[in-house]
């Protein structure tokens, strides 16, 4: 089998076009975020329309639950699609909702979404508790069903209780180093260096605001900041997770910052004056164009085989050691 | 492998004891009921009750999805638990939560409980519509996923109309034939020849008000009448599905018969003189006893290889045409 490729966080608006340009870019597995806000019901109308998609569009995707998921969707020349949320809000306040959203196919559940959440602390407030009484449960019960725990959006004390109570490694599934663009959902070395001894993940974000010069990011630049990356934290523990939201109308940015939790309007990571999505760098602007990225890479350096890994390898030894119960 | 022995339709009160007393009955299978009048959100608290016993017993019991669970419970001494709904309450108007449902292991359900539902007429009402728009949708939604139609509690006309509008066989997982015991609930000859002509499996109750004599049966009785049966409808389409409503309070059967519809008792079978659940026959009491329908098969003139089919095999062979995907 030649090596995959997975993007593990895609929040494109998807539509035939989208899929066939996954198949295009020979993107082999995407991990996409089904939850921003939703309520538990709100989340299982997105598992439907997933299901749907997956019933009118067996030639070009397949549902992810597993690493071999992954190995087949290679050898049909399909895409496989794992689940997350980017906020525990579809479990409520209901443990047992962990293992049923397993059931259904979740693979990611983010802890916090820039909030406090009813488990952690999220990047935008401004004091950080750390796990909650819920959170440290919830985190066990995770580690038993096999849902990995991402804190791409937590603060940096919540994440690193989450790396030191998780049985399991965890991944922050798209966020960049702080000390390459200090941005606020960006993370600090000592998060990355904690992350990483624990065996965990992280993958490399390609929204404009986690960029460096953001929308005008080289790629050059962004491949450069991964080859340091890897001379830190070793090149086993990275991968890709683009946060591609691609095709989405600005109404959606809108749901993402504000939900149902805030009367003013909260830019988030833009500003008044850039309040919508902002434009992907010319080198990454939809699936077709994710061989630039292993381009790239070997131009930064790395051998064939550490590349191989940052696009793809790596996430899938994290999936086949991640999804299955806890043994 | 041994001829499996399976239970298809079982309304426990469960129990560790319980529990036990399936593996001391010799019990590989049994579909239990999740759901009466439950929304979606009422079930899936059910599922999770079910998640947690799986969880504190694996020694007793595991999950079935298919009929390859069965196989596997009786390598491994355990009971595999299908579950099932007597009502579709929990796919509330959403037919994309036929294919949720059967992600969370559900592979039967009834179109109606007693009552007109959404999509078809139950027993009780004055007159059968038959299936309705959205159910003759929901059926070849179940037929899609592999979740099985059962028609036990159906008014005669919208069961003719699911046999013949299902591509797939079909249930009546626990009724007996009106020609033994007139009651409501229990089927006629038509409903009967339509359904095992049709390649459905008919599921032999041993709840008190589906038996002649009620609870004074006597086990030659009813095994005469499985007897008769199997001369008219041939033996490979019988099983049983006692209906064993074991250790339950007596609120149960009033939820039952009056859910959240009624504000006059609804008495269903019984009647105000006899409200709860009426006294099992002594024949069968628990799953402890389930080696005595064997014994009575066999003196009933049925062969081992009969009573094996009788007692599981059919079922078996059923559950592994069913709970797949249509192919």
């Amino acid at each position: 089998m030649r090596s995959p490729v997975i993007d593990n966080l895609q929040y494109v608006n998807w539509s035939e076009i989208a899929f066939r340009q996954l198949r295009q870019g020979g993107v082999d597995a995407i991990h996409v975020t089904i939850a921003y806000h939703e309520s538990f019901r709100g989340a299982v109308l997105n598992v439907s329309q997933w299901n749907r998609w997956f019933e009118q569009y067996p030639d070009l995707i397949m549902r992810g639950v597993s690493g071999d998921c992954v190995r087949k969707a290679i050898e049909t020349n399909r895409t496989a699609v794992f689940f997350g949320f980017q906020n525990p809000s579809p479990i409520e306040d209901d443990i047992g909702l962990i293992e049923v959203w397993h059931q259904l196919g979740v693979r990611f559940m983010q802890l916090t979404y820039n909030n406090q959440s009813l488990l952690a602390t999220g990047c935008y407030e401004d004091d950080d508790t750390g796990l909650t009484r819920f959170g440290r449960q919830a985190v066990d019960e995770m580690n038993r069903v096999g849902m990995v725990v991402d804190m791409s959006h937590s603060g940096d004390r919540s994440t690193l209780e989450a790396i030191e109570h998780s049985s399991r490694p965890i991944a922050i599934t798209h966020a960049n180093p702080k000390w390459w663009h200090s941005a606020l959902r960006n993370k600090s070395d000592e998060v990355l260096c904690a992350l990483t001894d624990a065996g965990g993940m992280l993958g490399f974000s390609m929204y404009p605001h986690h960029l460096k010069d953001g929308s005008d990011c080289t790629l050059d630049s962004f491949c450069d900041m991964i080859a340091e990356a890897a001379s830190r934290y070793g090149a086993d523990n990275l991968g890709i997770g683009s946060d591609l939201c691609q095709d989405q109308p600005d109404s959606v940015v809108t749901w993402m910052r504000n939900g149902r939790w805030s009367k003013q309007m909260d830019y988030g990571e833009g500003s008044a004056a850039q309040a919508g999505f902002p434009t992907q760098p010319d080198w990454f602007t939809d699936n077709r164009d994710m061989p630039n990225i292993g381009t790239g890479l070997l131009k930064a350096g790395f051998s064939q085989p550490e590349v191989d890994g940052i696009m793809g390898g790596n996430w899938l030894r994290f999936y086949d050691s991640s999804f299955g119960g806890e043994t």
